[in-house]
């Protein structure tokens, strides 16, 4: 099947840079681009789709979300982060059951699929009913199950291990290739030495990406050093983490050093912009580790922390935030904004086949329809999306050549169900 | 005409508090709203609409905006203030016509209508082009034209000046009160002491209510002391500004006395978070003047320096960026955030008869369409909008009884026929 999509504006990248065709053509070949253009390829199309006024972008990359956490959006709002987490998160999800945690991720890849999420990284329990929705919602996803260890147990002998490696043999690499499984840590406060030693040996091991937290907090990095004498990132260094590919989701108090290290093994900085600025978490030093040449990504966090998964809202605070706390307009530009939404969040997720509109790349392709008040005038591709969009104005979504969202419609998901199922574990949850 | 809203969840206050009924009725008479409650009313109306699955609002009201400049939409994007300024936003402002005020004025009701936005105050020139687009499209609006003196002209001969008070004369109050007309005064660095003492008493003699820009960025409150020996608060204090109510946009850089100053004359603080942060402007003392009793209230300054004109997305910004910079998730609490987007914009607008969805009021109504992923579980109405809503959930704008936007739908102005002569204007720009 070969669809041509023309008279579109498409964001595209030429020497490794954005650049904007505007109304070009752009052709697919099931799950593969195969054309991009300013003039009509003289190929035969099976199916020709006119998308005058609409623009061409390659699908957003969540690089880090609890996704069944929308169950829990909004519990607990506006407490102190001790009294969010002890008093109202941990007591609502310790009664979470499958069911429930299929409808958050249902509710998640809705939302995500219509503000113009391609793929996302995940980390939390349940994987494998997690997986499952990825699988049946023709989404993109590498999945994480976050191991801990509080007690002193054999790290042989925790069953967060085990279910870890039997997610990674059961589903990496499954439903031609959109769901990968990644190793995860959830945070050094949360495990025992000898398990992140032991659990990061099995991710070299099977030649797995590591996805973990890491100086979100200021007290979670000072206690770190008050209990091990050093940072986080030389903390996960000396385990041997960082020896295979990592994603420190948040990376906000990261000293100089840390950022070295974090440069030195190649360590994407995964940067929540919401989360971090709704919990009162701080500003990561996104510039300076930019300068330093490592791979800074885009996520939005758990719902129950942001409270939505729009990485469009993402985009835009990534893209002032930092402007405002360094007193500088200049700090944040939408080129690398934007690439850390897209180009860079591939990197993270080990997949080279994603992450731009280019020829011989995964079709993941967004549609953004232009006619709306808040898009004109667009004078320049990358500051209207960064600035001005919404994740409202995606009007097409598709994922591996499939459209699954489309001007309202969900093509794989019972949106009506959904929200009813989510009322009934509301109910059952007593939040 | 009597209209009842049926079965909607409706954002009321009682004891000047927040609260939501749920599936409830609102009715409303003409341009007022007559009735609120959980219980049907026993009244008979000529329109029953059922809005299940909505939620009632209060229009948001913009505090500070200059909407004609949507047609500079994203023009000079990134760079340093003093060559965004200088090198793209005043030689294009110089060469604006009366026509594309116009339509860049109705670029911005459009959006604001879109995204429930139903007031909104304005400083910009050409102020009776925009005063026509505002009484043509429905909208609520207060209007100044600011007034400048670079060199040493009489004040009583500043061509500005008299613009100012014959719109005053024209306009204020016209369109069923739905226009007003303030005085402007630019800012400090732009006028003449001679002119800001003269134009100050014409504004407290004629009653007017005082718009001007203050303490915006770092140089320019730093640059007054320098010049007057006195922070900019205090010098329009001591040249009789602040004798007539007065919002001051931004007030990013206020001191402490500063802040007394304003608590001491009821000046409100006018807040843009998204200009803020993308000039790199800095962090209002929100919190600060908040504890000192001053009006604090929520805009989106002009598109050229935020880019759009979406208040959901200064509620979102307000609600949690302060509670990033100060490091602790109980800054900003929505009920807060929430008023000042609202009611305490009535009170910058000198508004009594709007801000509420309360009996007898004006009805000017935002319906919320809640059947949205991101919306679900909607536990708590006011973090809900904070937190997760999008300007584009909003499905109906109602101004003063008329609903001017619906479904996609503008009631009033021709969003295809202002998208093309946008396009002309820019092209006679040249951006």
């Amino acid at each position: 099947m070969k669809t041509l999509f023309a008279n579109a504006d498409i964001l595209t990248e030429e020497n490794g840079a954005f650049t904007t065709i505007h109304k070009g053509y752009l052709g697919i070949e099931n799950d593969r681009i195969i054309y991009i253009g300013a003039a009509k390829p003289e190929e035969k199309y099976d199916e020709l789709r006119d998308f005058s006024g609409k623009l061409l972008i390659p699908g957003l990359i969540n690089g880090h979300t609890h996704s069944p956490m929308t169950v829990l959006r909004g519990h607990g709002s506006d407490q102190n982060l001790q009294s969010w987490l002890f008093d109202y998160i941990f007591p609502a999800e310790d009664k979470l059951r499958s069911q429930d945690i299929r409808v958050g991720t249902d509710l998640a890849i809705l939302e995500m699929l219509a503000t113009g999420t391609t793929s996302f990284t995940d980390m939390y329990n349940f994987t494998a009913d997690i997986a499952e929705c990825v699988l049946a919602s023709g989404i993109r996803a590498n999945l994480g199950r976050p191991v801990q260890e509080f007690a002193d147990g054999k790290p042989e002998d925790n069953f967060r291990v085990k279910e870890s490696l039997e997610l990674f043999k059961a589903y990496h690499h499954s439903g031609d290739d959109r769901l990968r499984i990644d190793f995860s840590i959830h945070a050094e406060y949360t495990s025992t030495e000898a398990l992140v030693r032991y659990y990061s040996e099995l991710c070299a091991e099977n030649h797995g990406l590591m996805h973990l937290h890491m100086s979100e907090t200021r007290t979670e990095h000072e206690e770190c050093i008050a209990r091990h004498g050093k940072t986080p990132a030389a903390y996960f260094r000396d385990c041997g983490t960082f020896l295979s590919p990592t994603a420190a989701a948040h990376s906000v108090w990261v000293s100089e050093e840390d950022m070295d290290i974090m440069a030195q093994y190649g360590v994407t900085a995964m940067h929540n912009p919401s989360s971090n600025m709704k919990l009162g978490s701080g500003f990561a030093p996104i510039e300076k580790m930019r300068a330093k040449g490592i791979n800074v990504t885009l996520g939005t966090d758990g719902a129950a922390s942001n409270n939505n998964l729009n990485m469009f809202e993402e985009l835009h605070l990534a893209s002032i935030i930092h402007n405002g706390y360094m007193q500088d307009p200049t700090v944040m530009k939408p080129d690398y904004t934007f690439a850390m939404a897209t180009r860079n969040g591939a990197i993270q997720q080990g997949r080279d086949d994603i992450g731009s509109l280019t020829v011989g790349k995964k079709a993941d392709i967004v549609a953004i329809d232009l006619r709306k008040p808040h898009l004109v005038p667009n004078l320049e591709t990358l500051a209207t999306l960064c600035y001005s969009a919404q994740g409202s104005d995606v009007c097409m979504t598709m994922v591996n050549g499939r459209v699954l969202y489309e001007n309202g419609e969900f093509k794989t998901i019972d949106a009506e169900r959904t929200y009813a199922l989510a009322s009934e574990s509301v109910a059952y949850l007593g939040i």
